[in-house]
């Protein structure tokens, strides 16, 4: 039986491949699950999963996305969509891709994913300043149900969210007073992280900005990057997140994230619009 | 006497514009000026402030970079190059388009730039919690030379940087033994900040690992985005840079960058390579 996340992320070749030609992109089928949702909208960072995944497919040299930068055009309904994968730099070390994803003919998400082959987990650091924070563990947080006040979240059947007490008030009326949010996950059916799930994990979490309290809603995501360090160890994996500023229309989130062994495996920085209430 | 600054990222229609077309891309020339440069590769920076100077031409709607991502495929020359620019989507608030430089028919430089109209120096933020750091202020700081050991700066000659003494040692042969550098600049020839010379800025200090000691050479960007969060105010910026792990050959970088007025004015986050010594 595949896994939830595999099978809700898979691509297929839509035709026969000029793979890697300058001319043409690779286009790739991908079938957007509703179920992968928040509030209504498909989960940017599951998107973000379909689009490595088709801009690493058939190049066993570069297996892991390192570096991805997406760019939210405009929000793509469930269904069939299209990746279209172009090369931009193929070498030794890495290969870039753009990769973007189209319906109905029109490019709703644009990124860029250059691969390589990322560290596994047991391998050292030459220098680590990001040890995970301290805090209650998985057992002691709340998880996260598929119901929020004013909006449903599908994805939580998929993944098993767990908030830190400490920021999960907001859920209750009782927002922490800050722009953070800490949580552990793991995909509900058991299936490991791995670079890919990893691009799921840090934006998953509830904005850390719920935690300032009722006057934000969703946040639209305008541009989202996330740097995968490390494979990451089998486990839950732990995830911060924490917002600097709000101003203009305009605010910031960065995501951490550490697999079971403590090590930092991926960070993400992402730009958002203030979202409405209501 | 338009500034330097200005000069070294003019770019210029190089034929008549098919402006916004999708079909095509619209065609600018720019001159890549050789003293931009550090350990005589140009600064990304710069180059990313010529990028977005061509994807926010012709836009009064949508004046200012908010995000810019960039991913470097490889080194340009000094000299003539060019920037295509593809418009992505044109709404009211956002302005999303694809800038690439190229040189001699090759692709050298990628990047997503969403342009909008960022909050002026004196709007306030409805949250932020980034104050400036603490420290000497830059008349207590050291200047940065265009000579640091082994290595030429002659971006130096068009940036005044003031580096925190506490951070200023490598230079000497004491490096902090912290990945973190800290510092002010401004252009020297007095021209005041803004959002495009706020790129130039979250890149312009020594790599935050010289304070690591001098296993570090110079660190080749894999990808930099810079989220650009308002127009500052005259004067000093003061900028902070952090590397949170090295390991598997990447290295990540954190920057955040003040006004004068104390604002958090933008943040970038880079994913680089380890840079060879000699």
């Amino acid at each position: 039986m595949p896994y939830d996340f595999d099978t809700a992320t898979a691509v297929s070749l839509s035709r026969l491949p000029p793979i890697d030609s300058a001319a043409e992109p690779t286009r790739y089928e991908a079938d957007l699950q509703p179920s992968w949702s928040i509030a209504g909208a498909l989960n940017g960072g599951y998107l973000l999963a379909i689009l490595a995944r088709a801009a690493t497919a058939g190049d066993p040299a570069h297996p892991d996305p390192a570096a991805v930068s997406a760019t939210y055009l405009r929000p793509p309904r469930p269904g069939a969509a299209n990746v279209e994968v172009q090369p931009l730099a193929v070498g030794r070390t890495l290969a870039t891709r753009r990769a973007a994803l189209v319906q109905d003919g029109r490019t709703l998400l644009v990124s860029t994913v250059t691969a390589g082959r990322l560290p596994g987990p047991d391998q050292a650091a030459t220098w680590d300043d990001a040890p995970a924070p301290d805090g209650p563990g998985p057992d002691d947080c709340v998880r996260a149900g598929r119901s929020m006040p004013g909006m449903s979240v599908p994805l939580m059947d998929h993944v098993d969210l767990r908030v830190d007490p400490a920021d999960a008030g907001f859920a209750l009326g009782r927002p922490s007073g800050r722009a953070s949010v800490r949580g552990f996950l793991r995909l509900a059916d058991g299936r490991e992280p791995d670079p890919l799930s990893l691009l799921l994990a840090v934006d998953a979490l509830p904005p850390a900005v719920f935690g300032l309290g009722g006057q934000f809603g969703w946040t639209p995501t305008v541009e989202l990057t996330v740097h995968v360090r490390a494979r990451p160890a089998p486990g839950w994996v732990q995830v911060t997140c924490r917002t600097r500023r709000v101003a203009g229309g305009f605010l910031d989130e960065q995501a951490m994230a550490w697999d079971s062994a403590g090590t930092l495996v991926a960070q993400s920085h992402q730009l958002a619009l203030v979202g409405k209430v209501g």
